[in-house]
Parts: C-alpha cells; sequence; structure tokens
C-alpha cells in the first residue's frame, strides 16, 4: 500500500481502526463504529479490543499487530492513561494518523501537559501524525467517512457540501451539522481539532487549500495555538480562491483585560488575534450563525474591492427590513437610499417615489413582476456594493411570489443577501441551493453584511530597512537587565527612524545649569526601577531656570527614594518642554497568539478607559498605519475636530510604521515597547517621542 | 346592545364590518373576509361594499346603514382618499372602533398630516376610537378573531397562548406568529397599532392590563408618540403583574447623532427613549428573537430583588455554553464558578471537579441521572441568581437525556433559561410548554440574561422641593428671549440648589479691579449671542492681577467682537479660579419622544466622542442620581482611578438631581440646560457649577 498524502489519511483512509471500540454503540467509545457503518463508510474497519472477539457484531481484534491489514487512520477511543501504548502501537504499525478521543492533557494542568508532551515525542519519533487529544473526530461527507464520536452524527443522513469546518470545540462541528441541516446548507469535511498537539488548525487547512471538493473555510477558534501554521494556510487558501470565516470565543477578555501596564500591554490578546485574522485576509464573524449562514456570500468571491461599500436595501417588509437596518448603522455601514437615476427607473417598473433608504415594494405588490425587475435595477445600478432583501410572509406562504425572484435574479453581478423574517425553513434550503446567503435573524444578517464589506486581501507586511534594523540592534546592543530606561529606550525608538526629544542627563547632586537646548525643560527620574515615574512623584515639568532646575532635581529625587527606597537612580533626566494637538500612545508588543502587533491610541486615561485602541501585525506599511490612524475614534482630535486645527497625522503613520520594524529584530528579541506620549504637533510639523520603556527577552 | 368596553370592542367585537372588502381573497382588502372565516370568528360579519351584492360568496351590503345590526368593530379597508368617508360613516353608525388599513397619512408629508387630523376629528367629535391608520389589524386568539390583512395568517392554525403584542410595524405581528408557531410560543392578543393617530400603544396597552388572558406584553416599536399613555399603560401591567418587553428600533440614530450642540443635546432620542423605558420598569431587549424568546423568563416574575446577579452555567457542550458566556462577559454580566460548597455538593452526585465558570457535566455522562441531579444543586445553590443550562446535541436527538431533567427540575426557585446548540425545535416546543425560556442563539440567550437581570421596579421620581421651584420661577422670571445668559443660567442653577461660582461682572472700558473674591480668576465674556465662547476666545484663564484682568478683558472683547460682529456683549464675567479633580456636563433637556432627561458624562472632547454619558427621566431622586453616576465609565476617575483621589460623588448626585427639578417648571418652560463644566473637588469638599446655558419656550 503506498504512503497517503496527510489529507488522504485525515479524510480519505483506505482503512481505519478504532482502538478502544466499544461494544454498546450508545457509549462514546461505541459511536464511531455504528456511524461510520450507518453513513456508509466502505473501506475495511477493525475494531481493536484485546478483551472482545466482536464488537457491536463484528470481528475485532486483540491488537493493531493482529488486524489483517495496513491502517491509514486510528482513531484511539481507550482512557487517558492508556492512549500512549495506543499511540505506540500507531507508530510500530505504519499509521499516518492518529485521532485521540481522550481528554486529561494540555488543558488539565501540569501532569496533563507532560502527558501531552509524551504523546507527542512518540510520534515525532515515527512518521505518525496526531489530531487532538480532545478530538470529536473527523468526518467527510463525500466519501463518506464518519469517524467521530459527536453523537450528532446518529442524524439519518450527512447534509453534504462544499465548506470545510476545522473547529477547536468538538461538539460544535455537531452544532453546525445541525443548524446546516434545516437551511441546506451542507459540508464536506469536517473536523474536530482538540489541543492541537501536533496537526494544528493551521496544518490541516494548509492540507485541504487544494481540495477540489473544499470551497470555504470555516472555523471555529478558542485560541490561536500555531500562528505560523495559520499564516502558511492562510496563504494557501487566499490563492487557491478559498475564503476563510472564522467565529473567535475571547471577545470578553477585552472587557476583562482592563488591568493596564506601562508596558504596551494594553489591549487584551483578543484585539491582537483579531488584528492577526485580518492581517491574513481571514473573515471574523461576531454572531455564531453568521459562521454558518455567511458561507454562500464569499464562496467564490475576492475581498469587495474599490471604496464603494454602500448597501442597497429592498423589502416587502419596511419594518422587517429596518431592523436590519438599524443594526447596520450600529455596524457603521453604510445604507443609502437609491440616487435619483436608479428611482427613476424604479417608477418604471411602478415602484412608487420611496423616501429613505428602504425600496418598499408591499404597495407596488410582494408579486414575481415587482420583485424581479425592482431588483434587477438594484443589482444593475453602480449605488450600491451590496444589495440586501428583505422578505415577509410571503416567503413562509408564497415563496414563488417572492423569493423566486431573488434566485432568478443575476447575482453574479454583485453579492444579494436575504433576510427572511418569517420561520421560513423552505425558502432557506431553496436560497441556499442556488448559492445566495440567507439569514434568519436581522443581527446574524447584519453582522455578515458589516463583515463582507470589511473582508480585505492579506496585508504586505512593511518593509523593513535592514540599516535602521542594524542601528537598533547596536543600540539594544550593550543592554544589561531586561528593561531599558528611558534614555535608551528613546535611543533605540531614534536608531528605528522615530523622532525623539533631545534629552541632556545631569547629576542632582552636582546639576550642571548648562543644557544643550533652551529653557522652559522638563525634568524626571532616570532610573530602570521606576516605570510609573508620574504616579512615584518623578516629573516636574515648565522649570523655567537653571536654580529651578537645580531644586527641582534633588527635590524629584527625594520624592522618587521615598517612593523606592532600593531604586538605582541613574540622574535627572532633562527635555525641552515639547507641545503639540495630542498625546499619543504607541506601543509595540509580542502577543503569545498573534506574534508581534502595534497598538497606538490617544494617551491618558480616558483613552485607557474606553480602551480605544487600533492593533495590526508587525512590521506594517505605512499605508497599513494611515489605516490605523483613521480608526481610533478619539484621533478626530487630530482631524481638525470642531475646527480645531488637524495634527501631523502624516508623520504619525510614519512613527506607527517605524516602531513597527521591532518584528525585524530577533538578538534580542523585544517582548513590549511604548511610547507614551508621542506629541503630534499641528500638521506639518512632525510627532516626537518624549517617554518611553522597552522589555526585552 | 349594550355599549362595549374599548377591549371588548377591539378584540370581542361581538359583530364585525369590513367596509371595501373586496371579492378577491388573495388582495389585502380580501384577506380579513378569508381569515375570520379561516380562523372561525362566531359572530356576524358585514362585508361593506356599494358595487357587489355578495363578497367571496358572502352577501354584500351597499353600505354600512344596510347591514342588518349593529357593530362593535369596523376594519376600514378602502383607498387612501376614501377612507374619512368611510370613517364618518362608522361614526354616524354608533362603530365603536375602527381599525384604518390604508397609509398614506402622518408618515407621508403635510397632505398626509393634514388628512390624518381631519379623521382624527371625525373621531373625537364622536364615540368612535381608531386604530391605526396604517393598521394590519387586530387579532385575538382566544375569540378567536382574525381581522387582519396581514398574509402570515394565512397559517392554518393560530398558536394560542397569553402573550399580547403591540406592534408599530404591522407585518411584525405575522412575524413573530410564524416564529413563535415554530417555537411553541402563542399569543392571545396581536395588534398592528400603525401611526397611532388616535388609540396610541399605550391607550390599547392600559386596555388590557386587567385581561385575565395576558400575562405580559411584546412591544415592537419605532418611536414614541405618547409618553403619558405610555406611563399610565406601564404603571397598570406593573400594579397587575404584568411584565413589558419592548424592541426598539433605533439605536443607530445614537450613532448618527455625532453633531453635539451646546444646549443639553449630546444624546439622541434614542437613548432618553432607554431611559424612559427603564424609568417605567418597561425590559428593552436588543435583538429581535429575544423579545419573543425571552418571554417564559419573565411571566409570573417580578424584577429580579438584591444584590446577587451572578449566573451559574451547567452544560453538556463547553464550547457551546462558551458562546453564551463569551457574550454575556462583553454585556458585563458576571458569569462564576460555584462556591466550594456547590462543587462539594456537585462532587457528591459524581460531577467531578470544574475549574472555570461553567459545569461542564459531559465526562459524568450527558444523562438524567447526571443532570437531574445537578441542575437541582445549582438552582438550590445561594450562589447564582439564574441558572444557565446549554444541552448540545441531546437536545435534538435525545431530549429524554438532558432536556426532561429541565423540565422536571423545580424552576420555582429561580429563573432558569436555556441555550440549545442543534437545530431542535421539539425541544424548543417543549421547553415553551412548561414555560421555560429557550434560545437558538448564543446571541439571543445572552441578550435575554442581561436584560432580565438589568430588569428594575419602576422609578419612583425624585422630589421636587416647591420652595426651590419657586425661587427658580422668580428666577426665570424676568427673562427676555429664548436663551439665557451664563450669568442668569447661573443664577437658575443655584436656585435649584446647586453650588455655582460666584461672579462679577465688569465694564471692560472702565474694569473696577475690586473683585469680591482672591485673584487667580476667570473672565469670561458675557453674551446672550455667543454660546461658544472658547471658540470664540471668549474665554481667559488663570489671570493674577487687577492690571492683567483690564488688559485681557479689553482683548477678551475685541477677539469677541471680530467674532461675532452684531454680537450684544453685556460686559466680561469674572469668576475665581475654580480647581477640582475632573470636568463634567450635565444636561437637562426636554426629549421629543421621552419628555424631560438628565444627563450626565465627563466634560471634554473625548468623552463627546465616545458618547459615555447616562440619561434619566427627570426628576429624579439622589438615589437614581447615584445610579447614573456609578453607570459612566469616565467617572472611573472620579472613583479613585490608579491610586488618585476619588471626587465627591455624593456632591455630584446631589447636583443631577438638583437640575432635574427643571422638570416641575412648567411657566416657562426649559427646553435644554446645560452646564458645563461642573466642576468636581475631592471628596467631602463639593463640585461647582462654573458655565452653563439655559434656553426656555
Amino acid at each position: 500500500m503506498s504512503r497517503p498524502s496527510l489529507a488522504e489519511a485525515l479524510f480519505r483512509p483506505r482503512a481505519v481502526a478504532l482502538i478502544g471500540a466499544s461494544d454498546d454503540a450508545g457509549k462514546t467509545a461505541g459511536r464511531p463504529l455504528r456511524f461510520l457503518r450507518k453513513h456508509g463508510y466502505a473501506g475495511p474497519i477493525y475494531p481493536i479490543n484485546p478483551n472482545r472477539p466482536a464488537v457491536q457484531g463484528e470481528r475485532a481484534y486483540a491488537s493493531l499487530g493482529a488486524a489483517p491489514g495496513p491502517v491509514d487512520h486510528a482513531y484511539i477511543l481507550v482512557n487517558t492513561p492508556a492512549v500512549e501504548a495506543a499511540a505506540t502501537a500507531c507508530a510500530e504499525a505504519g499509521v499516518k494518523v492518529a485521532t485521540i478521543l481522550a481528554s486529561g492533557f494540555a488543558e488539565a494542568g501540569a501532569e496533563g501537559c507532560e502527558r501531552q508532551r509524551r504523546i507527542v515525542e512518540i510520534a515525532r519519533g515515527s512518521g505518525l501524525r496526531l489530531v487532538g487529544p480532545n478530538s470529536l473526530g473527523v468526518v467527510n461527507t463525500s466519501l463518506p467517512l464518519a469517524l467521530t464520536a459527536n453523537a450528532a452524527f446518529a442524524t439519518e443522513s450527512l447534509p453534504r457540501g462544499r465548506l470545510a469546518v476545522l473547529s477547536q470545540s468538538g461538539s460544535l462541528i455537531g452544532t453546525l451539522l445541525s443548524r446546516g441541516g434545516v437551511r441546506g446548507i451542507g459540508f464536506g469535511k469536517l473536523i474536530s481539532v482538540g489541543n492541537e498537539a501536533d496537526l494544528s488548525v493551521g496544518e490541516i487547512g494548509a492540507a485541504l487549500a487544494d481540495d477540489p471538493e473544499t470551497d470555504a473555510f470555516l472555523l471555529f477558534l478558542e485560541t490561536v495555538r500555531a500562528r505560523e501554521e495559520m499564516a502558511r494556510f492562510a496563504a494557501l487558501a487566499h490563492r487557491a480562491g478559498k475564503p476563510i470565516i472564522a467565529y473567535k470565543l475571547g471577545r470578553s477578555e477585552v472587557s476583562q483585560a482592563l488591568a493596564v501596564s506601562h508596558t504596551g500591554a494594553m489591549v487584551g490578546s483578543d484585539a491582537a488575534v483579531e488584528a492577526f485574522l485580518r492581517h491574513l485576509g481571514i473573515i471574523r464573524v461576531d454572531h455564531l450563525d453568521t459562521l454558518l449562514e455567511m458561507a454562500p456570500l464569499i464562496v467564490g468571491r475576492a475581498p469587495p474591492a474599490g471604496r464603494n461599500r454602500r448597501v442597497g436595501v429592498i423589502a416587502t417588509t419596511g419594518g422587517g427590513a429596518a431592523t436590519v437596518v438599524d443594526r447596520l448603522g450600529v455596524l457603521g455601514v453604510e445604507v443609502t437610499p437609491p440616487s435619483a437615476d436608479t428611482l427613476a427607473k424604479l417608477r418604471s417598473v411602478n415602484v412608487p417615489p420611496q423616501s429613505g433608504p428602504i425600496v418598499d415594494v408591499t404597495l407596488a405588490g410582494a408579486r414575481y413582476e415587482v420583485m424581479r425587475p425592482a431588483l434587477d435595477i438594484l443589482m444593475d445600478a453602480q449605488d450600491f456594493a451590496l444589495v440586501l432583501a428583505t422578505v415577509g410572509s410571503s416567503a413562509q406562504l408564497q415563496p414563488e411570489l417572492t423569493v423566486k425572484p431573488i434566485v432568478d435574479c443575476a447575482r453574479e453581478k454583485k453579492p444579494l443577501v436575504v433576510f427572511l423574517t418569517p420561520q421560513a425553513d423552505e425558502a432557506l434550503r431553496l436560497l441556499a441551493r442556488h448559492g445566495i446567503a440567507a439569514f434568519r435573524t436581522p443581527e446574524a444578517c447584519a453582522d455578515a453584511i458589516a463583515a463582507y464589506l470589511a473582508w480585505r486581501e492579506p496585508t504586505r507586511a512593511g518593509d523593513v530597512d535592514p540599516r535602521a534594523l542594524a542601528r537598533a540592534a547596536s543600540a539594544l546592543h550593550a543592554t544589561k537587565g531586561d528593561v531599558l530606561d528611558e534614555r535608551r529606550s528613546l535611543a533605540l525608538f531614534a536608531a528605528l527612524g522615530l523622532p525623539v526629544a533631545p534629552s541632556h542627563l545631569i547629576d542632582p547632586a552636582a546639576p550642571s545649569a548648562v543644557l544643550p537646548f533652551p529653557y522652559p525643560v522638563a525634568a524626571k527620574v532616570l532610573s530602570p526601577d521606576i516605570t510609573h515615574k508620574t504616579d512615584a512623584g518623578g516629573v516636574a515639568l515648565e522649570i523655567a531656570t537653571a536654580s529651578e532646575l537645580a531644586e527641582r532635581a534633588r527635590a524629584l529625587v527625594a520624592v522618587a527614594r521615598s517612593h523606592h527606597p532600593n531604586a538605582r537612580i541613574e540622574g535627572v533626566l532633562t527635555q525641552p518642554m515639547e507641545r503639540g494637538i495630542a498625546e499619543v500612545l504607541l506601543g509595540y508588543r509580542l502577543d503569545a497568539q498573534a506574534g508581534p502587533v502595534v497598538t497606538v491610541g490617544m494617551g491618558g486615561t480616558l483613552a485607557e478607559i474606553y480602551r480605544d485602541y487600533a492593533v495590526r501585525v508587525a512590521p506594517l506599511s505605512v499605508a497599513e498605519a494611515t489605516d490605523m490612524v483613521a480608526e481610533v475614534r478619539g484621533f478626530a482630535l487630530l482631524r481638525g475636530y470642531r475646527s480645531k486645527p488637524p495634527g501631523d497625522t502624516a508623520a504619525l503613520a510614519e512613527a506607527i510604521a517605524a516602531i513597527s520594524r521591532l518584528a525585524g529584530l530577533s538578538e534580542p528579541t523585544v517582548l513590549e515597547a511604548e511610547i507614551n506620549p508621542l506629541i503630534v504637533k499641528p500638521a506639518g510639523q512632525g510627532v516626537v517621542a518624549v517617554d518611553g520603556v522597552v522589555r526585552i527577552a
């Protein structure tokens, strides 16, 4: 038997073994045999059970070695303590993939982590690859293969389709199967990836990127465990024209992450992961149903190009359409009335004049002869990037009047999205059969439209100038300890190309009045051990004369010592007073899930409280940084708020791109860096970093 | 025939007339006859049609007068221009209620408004009451009465129940009927209130408050048209123990209302309406499905009392439960792990130790013998105010294992909410039959839990001291024009009991250096025509001496004149420099929908950009004002943020209550009032209003 590819062993195994298959078809360890048979797997199945000659009426084998033929894919169903032996047996028998059901591994404390490390070691030492542990299995509806312990697969038939589901939650593959069934949305492959001890979402996805039976990927994520593999998967899928949609848990971590350090960790990991997914061109949805219902909207499409992001709305129910439009408004999506030209065309097919953004055909009559031409006009119009059709009770009772024209309308022209207000499962299935995205709640519908319009091509990383990097590396060279003080941090930022305020270190015991810049100046205690200088009374502003400086420098040190008796104090750093339009916080951080990210927002406590920050993967281009500046709400103050002068947002974008170059440094690695504040001056006058801190590995 | 009550004529008419009934049962004007017959209305039906002797095979009458008996409720189905004559005929024939189908009234410009005024006049002149215009009709499933043109009522049977639906969107009564059907949620009364030209949501609701067939009210609102009647309805329903849930469109108006005036209109009407609904004890939900699915959670319950707002979670699917828990986190709902005591009890029924807030019974087995005792333990525990049970695929395939224990569990103890991850319509119906709230999306489930926990008793209005009111009225007495300048505004605030900064008016041409307070001072141009003084260069701060004051007062006037050449300048107002922990914006406004409301938030542009304000109906108590202070996120700065000293939040609450007393003034009416800034000093040192403006009717 030839060696199968990873995708073949996973989803098209020529023979499977069920290690620890139970005789009780209702038990979890008994289900895979039952489901494989029920849904008609055609290859040999070898139940492995040393205690019974037969399992569920089929011949069982005492060991893998006793099985009459080779095995591509084994499902290990034994209890946690027996998994290692089973994995070893798989490795020895030349099994290509073993999927492990048991829990009690990395998710279960130190002992579980050690147990997981051992099974990975067993696999690494052989050609064996692992799915899980903690995996509810692998399904390929087209083979068919239902190698799963998920109880939902007791269903009579598997709704086939061309979507691949990769889920970190095992039960969710059953949820999607069940919810998809009634909507007429089917799946090709479904896999519960479990703990991803060996095979990650990314590696499995990459193996399916060229799968001729897969059109798009749905991910249910709790975290990102292997970001390089995820990035490779996204790149391959993008190249193959196969969109990826992700639902990711953890939004509420953001709301919990109120604790703010002074060193850039001002956003929770969820915002970093969101930036990471966006960077890869992966669509993130907010509602669980959207993950399922949105797929037809993006299959076969590329991210929307051009500036037009306007949504047109046609409806047989004004109230129903308003529920979506209101939600779109909350999400910042532009819903616009048709142009005068489009309105004239609508009149010519007897749809009366409309006020507001919803083209309501109720008065003209919710009939095919009204809906069809009106829809065609909206789909042809240049006005809109996307058309939403909202259908009321006719969707349930007379779909031929209002749903059929949607099906018949040539939707290749532009995306067409449908919200059905009644319970109308048949209409949902009809629309799904024709590849039209249809939604049963206004919230999921609006979520999908907003996600589609926000969908972008994968981002190109920013260039990292090797000379700047070399300068930065040499600025880091002589660093001792893991935290750079303000002076060394500013030197590093300067090496990266950031404008930094000049500074001059004085000895508070013997202050020199001769500064290389004019008064007034600011003075700060310089200590690698004091990061919250202001809280420690270590900052003095608006110092006008040399004698005042001498006096206040002594006082600063005295106060700082009273707060931090053991701090090493290297002196008092003086700087000219810098003034601008706003003070900005600019941070860089190596996120555990997403890798290097840059964060920018307004400085000060209010921005901190509202957590109004833009986050992107580093390094990034100036164009991407410009996009970040546009995203921060508080930067309204920089955009010429209420006739105030605008700030130098171009220089701010350059500064963001500059700090993002820290991602290019590898020796030593920068864990966190923060400039707070970066002062933004009026347009044309630049920005300047006046304080900062850097933490290295 | 005795005169029926309003509720009887609306929902239990002894005879109905269909004015303009069409012979074509498929046409809108033909549907009511068809639906009345289909669903078995038992009383006489008089089709009125001057052009045909018979309609849909039934005898028709040329006019109301020709009908053989009196009519309690007529449905006017004629075209817009013919409505007036039909209404007149109803009035003359002694019809008690006429429901009007046609549109083209107040929603259709000035001509439509005038048309609506005329039909209201016809009704007012007689005993006739009107529903609509623009009404899709009135339904009472228990009579049964399907006096409606909503196509959804072509359904084979009406799902009966004890919920009353009052909707400003006609199509939504069909949506709810249809969606309720599959979930086993039925309705008693459904009414499309249309334009509420005469009968409002409030008056119709009040008529049903004592209805023995109604347990709770569901409102679909686009606006609030008659707030006094809405308030009366809410009070009667509350007294009768019948909760009201509202879904209201218009959240996105808030996002549009970025334009901020200087006179208190800093929040869009939606926030005011939200405050109004809360004031009345009406629950507002965010998702359309929640309106329907939440009802069992509140029927027969009062708003949750006590401080415990914690949610406990039991699940057969950890991933499924996490989708709700994540969402609850975003909504600020506290989901907590069981106490040690509860965990011990769970262990005693073989549910293994848990980490995190979700009690996952998967390992113990998703069986009745596991779920039932575990559920009972959570329901009995003092830990939680509410328990959420999330059920996976067994809900669809083996509800006896995991759904039946939920049904059997004594849920009188505390609210029990269910989220079903698969498509499980039968389980939804089973739960509905037992009065248990069950949800099909994690988002609606979390929305309902958050709305339930935020549900409050109707608010008691704050006391208005008649002496303070008399002082305020006299402060307003001599006012000319409609805008009070800063000095008069501050005098009004002082009369209401607000601490205001002392001020002294000087003549810039002949400035007196003798001020009744010490330097440093602030100086501002005083003009009824300049409201944005800072923008007009009309404010000077930190003036240290009398000569500096003289100089800067002249400069202020010169700059102000250059910005506003025609402004009346009354002088320059001086005040001592006031310092505090934060500057707050405090506003009062007569909202078109919600009536008098008070708004409070941080001062400054960032708070404006984030629109972080608390809004309540005025007048309000100090307790309610304290609640507002706790709600504003930016007031973290007043609560001792990052070891900074806390502000005098008690005095701030007193100030909020004081400005809310403006609601007691009637002659003249105050339209808007704003204090900006109100300076909040350290705890114990009070607050002080330093600038403000008032606009009167």
